[in-house]
């Protein structure tokens, strides 16, 4: 009797009331607050991204970040997470590999995932060549050997999000990247208006209501960086919403490692990085949030209150 | 008739007078001549040391260097090599991953390499642990993957060394060493006193008189680095004698990833790189090469004078 019970609670709590549930009620907090992820994207990718990110989080605003474990300096980001287990980090899920002369290849070996890699052992570029050469198996096999390896150097990831969204650009990829999230019972970043707009994907069709979908998601764009990092942010806080809303940012030192590895590129370049930096470890970004009314909440607390 | 004395001259020269003649008479030079390599090694390793090795040879006093394929920043090199065919590269050539976070792989698979690899897919950290766990096989499989990998990407190498002089540190491992140089037609750095300290190898038995042998090899030891660059260097010019001698050098700027890359280790950090950097671009280097009437030479004119 006392077992039917429990389960018809447990039963009208995942298909009846539950569902009409906010985000943020499902975590526990009322239906106006304003939750955000401030979350640094790329760690790993070089020594100055991740001292860079490592200082944003211990300094600054930065609340999570996500690991490319397929980087050179993956080893180094790997151990100050396990020495550091409090610290909110997921896995940057790669399939690709963007500089010019600084590059990478799979985790997993060639041979087993040929459309993944070019002719010379690195990752493609670009998501369009992902498309063009790769099946959805080899992607699946790749990022299970990213996971598997993370989990071997002692990180215990919050969630997964994905490289140039790589992992969510066309219907098959984002399939397996739900089906790995929900078999390592972690969040995968998802949200409704980015994914029709940057791959026409309708996400209701493969999502439901139980499932982590962010609000609103923020990152910077060309023109975005153009006015002027304090300013775009400043907008970016002023708009978040109640729900669950994530930014997006990429924290790098100037140096000469940033420039060699980002060269003559704008976009995401190591300037761009380093006003991320600036902004994100400065007293108006403390100011900001507060000013906003914003509850900051990373992925680790989602995790586990909604998936274990 | 014509070919029948030219081949018997050939046959002089390669069988008779030739091996009374010392290697700076092999190549042209008078008996007295003090030929003199400055060799940079881990190029590649770091875009540091990428960058001030590159420095070095462009503006300072180093005319040779060789580089890490299996490393991060082996593109970046590899390009500037294709571009640069004047500029002389050999391979260093590469069994071990030495920094504690900063690490690489093999460039085989790993499955066909597996004593050259640790339980986190990275090489050994020393010349022991290879001895220990690899097998002569798999040393030849994977430097010759440096190999092919170093010509596919453009590099026509002008010698091989070996990174941690580990290609020369046990019998089985220097005859894969000296089949490769045969095979690919380069010279292979040897030198008899060293080999008979590091590895108590005798040099006599594996190489022949038309064999390429640096009669003087010179790298600075903690001890030296301890007494300053300028001094150790000041006394490595003075003591070279008549023949063919080789000084070895880690150019890199004394930066956040150097310092990244090499942490708190003192010997071959990220100072004394940047020490030797400072001596080998100096007018005082310069002028030690010319008071010390010593003849540079590199790798490509010994290849292509002895064994092209």
């Amino acid at each position: 009797m006392k077992t039917t019970l429990a389960f018809l609670i447990a039963l009208v709590a995942t298909t009846g009331f539950s569902q009409e549930k906010t985000i943020q009620e499902r975590l526990g907090y009322s239906k106006d607050t304003k939750l955000l992820i401030i979350h640094a994207d790329d760690i790993g990718v070089s020594h100055s991204e991740n001292m860079a990110t490592i200082h944003s989080m211990e300094k600054g605003s930065v609340n999570s970040g996500s690991i490319m474990v397929p980087c050179p300096w993956f080893f180094e980001i790997a151990s100050y997470a396990k020495a550091h287990p409090a610290a909110d980090f997921g896995l940057h899920l790669t399939l690709t590999s963007e500089w010019d002369l600084y590059k990478w290849g799979p985790v997993t070996e060639r041979s087993k995932v040929k459309g993944l890699v070019t002719d010379k052992g690195f990752l493609n570029d670009n998501n369009e060549a992902v498309h063009k050469n790769a099946t959805a198996a080899e992607v699946e096999t790749e990022l299970r050997s990213q996971i598997e390896r993370a989990k071997q150097f002692g990180i215990d990831p919050t969630h997964f999000d994905s490289h140039m969204f790589c992992a969510v650009s066309q219907p098959a990829f984002l399939s397996v990247f739900l089906k790995l999230g929900r078999e390592y019972k972690v969040p995968v970043l998802l949200n409704h208006d980015f994914l029709k707009n940057f791959a026409n994907i309708d996400l209701k069709k493969y999502v439901g209501k139980t499932d982590v979908v962010v609000d609103q998601l923020f990152m910077a764009f060309p023109p975005d960086y153009e006015k002027g990092m304090s300013n775009y942010y400043g907008e970016v806080f002023a708009s978040v919403k109640p729900g669950l809303s994530c930014i997006l940012l990429h924290a790098s030192y100037d140096n000469e490692e940033a420039r060699g590895v980002m060269g003559e590129h704008t976009g995401y370049g190591a300037a761009w990085r380093q006003d991320d930096f600036n902004f994100f470890t400065s007293e108006n970004c403390k100011k900001l949030i507060d000013a906003n009314k914003i509850k900051v909440i990373n992925w680790r607390e989602i995790r586990d209150k909604l998936l274990r």
